[in-house]
């Protein structure tokens, strides 16, 4: 596998050796099918059943410098986490993800493994995370800075969605996925996956990857459990999200939107409990479900719904949210 | 309106003064809503009508550098510009464009004007090219490079889409829109809108539109007739696209697609016939009626489709393509 971080080998062809014809006579073959795929790329547009009659759609940018450096991430994680971080977002609807469409944009010296690598990537995310949604068109363009922009589509299969306004006093908080693992990896990453002058390295990424290997797995090729968000809304959750800021960020907004308030119970939070109130990317599923309900298999309860609109508390006290915000976290490194 | 080739003012907020919240805040309520959005921006996914159970997608990034010149673009124009382009794909099936979602990565230092002149753009050109087409969602991202993503839905209101591969000998070739004058505002921009070093110039550019308001508006602000996709539709069309690469590149697409090959009429084509066969960006609609069809008013007969897989010609002879390719056309120059 092409190694991201090295500059491309003399032997290796880019894309500006390559037409666009060329580039996706490559990739082309390496996309997963879709199901829902009533017309490929190839066309102007794709066409994408939707039996529900209605689709839910979200879309997520990845960009070079402030959500990833090629020296810690392979293009396949690339790839990976372009499409869970998207299904994850179908998923917390309680819809079933059925299509993506995907924009690279990349530097004409970018090796052609580099784009096959991401292809591989998005092609095994669908396959473990949500078998039958795949690629059905895309876009590649040249630019100075490596770009994933991810479109993922869904169908609620006749069910009303779940929102984040549905939450009611006294229901069940529940969490399918991991806490505070994603963000134990990027600090890893920042603290020991870097040379002295603090640089992103490929060789102490690699060590890491061995030493730590959830954590860092976590970070850089997160498995959301997507297929968990159609078992939550058929089991009767009441408002559900993509946890991908931080627990604490993000129950807020169940909480506000509900106009309830969160009561986490310290002890359903792990070791390390700040870290898993405020570390982002989990891209778990956080939901909540009528009181007395049976958790669906893969949820695990957290707290309980209270009143209070837009409180946060742990073991009945007040939290004080951290946060990340795309501008404001990102110091203008790229890697 | 701001003039995005000065530095940012300093009186000017930039991404990087404000919240992601703060942003949004500022552009929501300067993008066009969409009839069609059944759940609009503010949860994990939106929720967008489709009646036809099936919808088209189309997506297509507009990037600083290969795509455009901020010296020569106001936001306004991009956002005009990256909403047009993606309609009129949509319009290429014969689909009824119904909502976007759009993707913005900018640098820190980006005047926030900068994005509310995007979101303007987007909303003019939805309220001008489809009345009821509206964003529905979005995402908000840091960048060293100005990128936009746009994802375009469009419903087929139970119809067959209309793809490259229907056209049959003897069928009439037809375009809406026009032909070569969004090449000429281009070289017209290369050649008087740059300063004595070649460098993009804002000054010599605005001085252009003055001129050259038509050729120049073709290129940074393209109409392309997106209501006239379903007529097309409903009239009998048998194969159709945008064209966007050159009416020969995008002629021959079509001709490949069907297994026929496609003769011009040179007097239909204008006094610059190379210009029109091969300049690029235009974003009219190229379509082929059944031989005897009466055209849908905004559509002018090119020429006729003939026999001879792939073939491209001009009054019964062969025409060599040019052509156009994003990563061996870009010369690295931003401006």
């Amino acid at each position: 596998m092409t190694n991201a971080a090295e500059p491309p080998s003399t032997r290796s062809e880019t894309l500006a050796d390559l037409s666009e014809g060329q580039v996706l006579a490559r990739i082309f073959p390496r996309l997963p099918d879709a199901d829902a795929a009533l017309l490929g790329p190839g066309d102007d547009c794709a066409i994408v059943a939707a039996p529900d009659g209605r689709f839910v759609v979200t879309t997520d940018m990845m960009i070079h410098g402030p959500d990833f450096r090629l020296a810690w991430s392979t293009p396949f994680d690339l790839g990976w986490k372009a499409a869970a971080t998207n299904l994850s977002d179908v998923a917390a609807m309680g819809a079933r993800p059925t299509a993506l469409v995907v924009a690279i944009a990349a530097p004409p010296h970018t090796p052609i493994e580099t784009i096959e690598g991401i292809a591989d990537g998005l092609r095994s995310a669908c396959a473990a995370l949500s078998p039958g949604c795949g690629v059905v068109g895309g876009d590649l363009s040249a630019s100075d800075t490596l770009t994933l922009a991810v479109t993922a589509f869904g169908d609620l299969d006749g069910r009303a969605a779940v929102l984040r306004s549905g939450a009611r006093p006294g229901d069940i908080v529940a969490l399918a996925g991991r806490l505070g693992e994603a963000a134990a990896g990027l600090e890893l990453l920042f603290r020991e996956g870097v040379d002295e002058a603090g640089t992103p390295n490929a060789a102490r990424a690699d060590a890491l990857k061995v030493r730590n290997p959830e954590q860092l797995a976590a970070q850089l090729r997160p498995e959301p459990p997507v297929t968990l968000g159609p078992v939550a809304a058929e089991c009767g959750a009441t408002a559900m999200l993509d946890v991908s800021d931080g627990l604490a960020i993000d129950a807020g907004r169940i909480a506000r939107a509900s106009g309830v308030g969160i009561d986490f119970r310290s002890t359903a939070l792990g070791d390390h409990i700040e870290r898993a109130l405020n570390g982002g990317e989990d891209h778990g599923l956080l939901a909540t479900f009528p009181a007395g309900s049976e958790l669906p298999s893969g949820f695990r309860a957290l707290g309980t719904v209270t009143a209070g609109a837009g409180l946060i508390l742990v073991d009945g006290k007040p939290h004080s949210q951290g946060g990340w915000d795309p501008y404001r976290g990102w110091n203008g490194a790229i890697g």
